[in-house]
């Protein structure tokens, strides 16, 4: 048996700029109906994770209306309909966002930011040997935008200590660290020390 | 000057189960007006990264309609307005739906999922010792929910080939390993292997 709801009905609620919501009546493989079911859809996402030829991160920070704060992010952005992969966008983004350029970019991975409610998609991406090669253009929204590179020897401590406080940007980062081999599993079990004295 | 813009009127575009949208006209510090401005409210939620007494970590299955697929996952759930703390919602959320009580529950990190357009935060607490105590008592809608232990010591390879699908879940478990010190970051920089026939 399929895992798979029905879609009997789907009727837009509100589509704007920044917003595509619709209400679906849905049927459960155990034929229980589930209506209203809300459904927001929005543009894929890259963020990208570039290292500089001097092992540093590059950052941003930017402000953020829901949360009321300014927060540290990876530079990214939505994916244009003319994008072949999220390759294209990466380097896009980067370079309007930081004025830096990559020698390389690479593919870290795709992760569904809220697959229950929302349809979008957020890709990472990993920027190799980014050396700066212009200015920054900005779109509107971003104002007051600024960068910042911080050594990547530094960087997962500061993850521990709250540097990033969005889930979604902490989740590139530390992927891209992984599949790239930054970061490794202790040998140790170090997660419940109490069990040391079991012994 | 403040980074923050202000609000100068909100109004509720949908509010209902499961979702509470409004459309806000805003003023950044730089005198630009943006109207409508979507900001999308959320109870907040907990990610419980629990471990058994034989170094397994709990994940669940479930399906996510808005992706149309089943997902592997970390046990969860929102927080309710008795809750004093995450860790409250974490005892009851991993008790609910696996079937698991844990002999200590440590909070690990608060993260903003959306902070640009949604007000909500993601705890992520780690539960030490886990072990079945009582049978799963689903929610509507959490129907087909099943639950799964993975070796802690293949976690890390698994989420390497893609087993996490939801960014959020990836951010609460790689944090959870992180903060409790059971993954290190590489001594040496193994990001952009050609830089060492640089030298």
């Amino acid at each position: 048996m399929s895992d798979r709801w029905t879609t009997l009905s789907a009727d837009t609620v509100v589509k704007d700029r920044w917003i595509d919501l619709r209400a679906e009546s849905c049927l459960t493989p155990a034929g229980r109906e589930i209506s209203p079911y809300y459904v927001l859809s929005y543009p894929d996402w890259v963020n990208v994770v570039a290292i500089t030829p001097d092992e540093h991160v590059l950052l941003i920070r930017q402000y953020r209306h829901a949360a009321g704060q300014v927060f540290w992010e990876l530079p990214g952005g939505a994916l244009e309909p003319s994008d072949v992969d999220p390759i294209d966008a990466a380097r896009r983004e980067l370079e309007e966002e930081t004025g830096y350029r990559a020698e390389r970019i690479e593919f870290i991975t795709t992760l569904y930011p809220n697959p229950a409610s929302h349809t979008n998609r957020l890709h990472t991406c990993l920027a190799i040997n980014a050396s700066p090669v212009g200015t920054q253009q900005l779109e509107a929204g971003e104002e007051g935008l600024t960068v910042h590179k911080v050594p990547l020897s530094e960087l997962v401590d500061k993850l521990r200590s709250g540097l990033l406080g969005q889930a979604l940007h902490t989740s590139s980062l530390l992927m891209a660290l992984l599949v790239s081999g930054r970061i490794h599993v202790s040998e140790a079990p170090v997660i419940a020390p109490q069990r040391a004295s079991d012994k």
